[in-house]
């Protein structure tokens, strides 16, 4: 692999809120039992009930602040990473900061990412880019995603496959270390641009003119469009990273996948013929929590100790946009 | 200055609404004439009618690349920087490009940054540190911004002062020129983090529960607070960018603040001791256009002729958040 970059993950949080069954959402909805998992591959996800998006971030910023052993001012930046806000303005890192403990009092910057579903993966990368061991020491990335409160309950399919949560990640410049971030690769396909929308709510739609409709103000998705997009453009795409890297796909001995859906990760295996223990899946717990769904597995699989120090690991995924998106590190 | 990275910007484009006069204002909302120029310094500003940001930002890229005698394909990234946006989701760095001309046959990457009033100078930073000849020899970064559809036609003071439209910014890996970037800094100080804020329409306040009311959807600024804040942190922060960058403020050939406010302008220009002519402004023709003001702004000082080539260069303002940010780079 040609470049790369003495970067170390040295830490990570997460926050969640109260579990929902599948069992709960189909008594509250008069679906069939068993109709939740068997549509979305969701047995229980987290939903929230008086956490706000900041609340979430600030509590898995700490978590991974404390074990690193760090304070704020240890930090040099912090990267929010999600598509989700608690307001439309300000941006949606300085809320989070403002919530962490020594929010008032400690002045490091605040930036917000947004791909999408793909954010944490964006942010991973330019902080990647950003960390050079003299002004950026150390960089928090943070994912935290309420997708609950968008959901159309007349699509029972989106209603049952997503989960809310954050997740935080501590990423070190560390040359003393085999740790390495090689390299990201993004694609935006604009046919896709529409298959996954919010339609109302911001300038084009704007909440004067368009009173509240659950079917312009909650989350639509063309899953069958997103899937036959991403199963089209999925094998050029790897191709290119995999020759471009000069890595096979075999080689990398964690993949921790966008849980996009059951579908998708089914496809995605399938496609490139690959492990149920290398492809890491967490879907039948959590859910989809857009941008917070990698870290959040990532998290997992780490506290899991099925990653160890030194194993290549891969993030990918798709995002509404259409983006396709992989990153390869060391960790 | 110690660090320094041969970045260039090969081109500059924007697009600008139709222009609305005072006078329409005044006459729109019953206000004595010249009360507007008086309150918010603003002669004139753009809106939009049918433009929506993505189209607005399309049209400032298409405008750059046509100056560099470039396309889309060679464009290596697409970062859009600004607060404002068409659907919550998908982001909106993916509706620009899905608008832009070439770009459904092109699939370079688009993500979106947003640090409200600071998107286009942390743009700036992350294209400058991402750019290596390499992976990434060009990026475009637009801010496209609308500001006019979220203002309360009760708050006469922001109702007059906010402009729309967007510029573009053609960043390159160019060791060939004295063209460079130094370094930028920023600092998030929490306690201004609600003086901005539009408090409904994300998940604090979510359209379901809350209906449309002025008070709660509209931009909401505590102009005073905002520039006291400011006015205490500012020279804190200024004298560290100096030091930091062994540079005074007396050696920088051209500044590029913000458009915040007419107040705010004069407060920076008397703190520093400032002339006219080295601290750029256009607020009286644009207003405040959020994001876009700054590139505007740099876009004008370009076309006017008032920068030249190996200028040293600062870009400063403050954001909702509340945020101060400062980069250097020569021109």
């Amino acid at each position: 692999m040609k470049s790369k970059k003495p970067i170390r993950i040295i830490a990570s949080g997460q926050y969640l809120p109260a579990q929902v069954s599948s069992e709960e959402l189909e008594v509250r909805f008069s679906l069939p039992r068993g109709w939740a998992e068997l549509h979305s591959g969701v047995i229980s996800r987290h939903h929230v009930s008086f956490e706000t998006i900041g609340y979430m971030g600030a509590r898995a910023i700490e978590e991974a602040l404390e074990k690193a052993n760090l304070g704020l001012g240890d930090i040099d930046l912090i990267i929010s990473a999600g598509a989700s806000f608690d307001y439309p303005l300000p941006c949606q890192s300085s809320i989070i900061k403002s919530e962490l403990r020594e929010g008032l009092h400690c002045h490091v910057p605040a930036i917000h990412v947004d791909t999408t579903c793909l954010s944490f993966v964006s942010a991973f990368e330019i902080a990647a880019k950003m960390l050079d061991g003299d002004q950026y020491k150390r960089i928090v990335i943070v994912s935290a995603e309420i997708a609950s409160k968008g959901l159309n309950t007349h699509n029972l399919e989106t209603l049952t496959l997503f989960g809310d949560g954050a997740s935080a990640f501590i990423l070190a410049f560390d040359d003393s270390s085999p740790s390495a971030f090689y390299k990201a690769y993004f694609k935006t396909y604009s046919e896709g641009v529409y298959h996954t929308i919010i339609r109302g709510g911001g300038a084009v739609h704007f909440f004067r003119d368009y009173p509240y409709d659950e079917k312009l103000h909650s989350f639509d998705m063309d899953g069958m469009k997103v899937l036959k997009l991403a199963a089209r453009k999925l094998p050029e795409f790897m191709d290119f990273v995999c020759s471009d890297l000069s890595v096979s796909l075999a080689d990398v001995d964690v993949i921790v996948p966008h849980q996009a859906s059951k579908a998708g990760l089914s496809l995605f295996r399938k496609m490139f013929h690959l492990s149920q223990d290398q492809v890491k899946e967490n879907i039948a717990t959590h859910g989809n929590c857009i941008a917070a769904s990698i870290p959040l597995l990532l998290h997992d699989t780490i506290m899991k100790d099925e990653i160890k120090r030194g194993d290549l690991c891969m993030l990918i995924g798709t995002s509404a946009g259409f983006s396709i998106g992989a990153l390869l590190f060391r960790y």
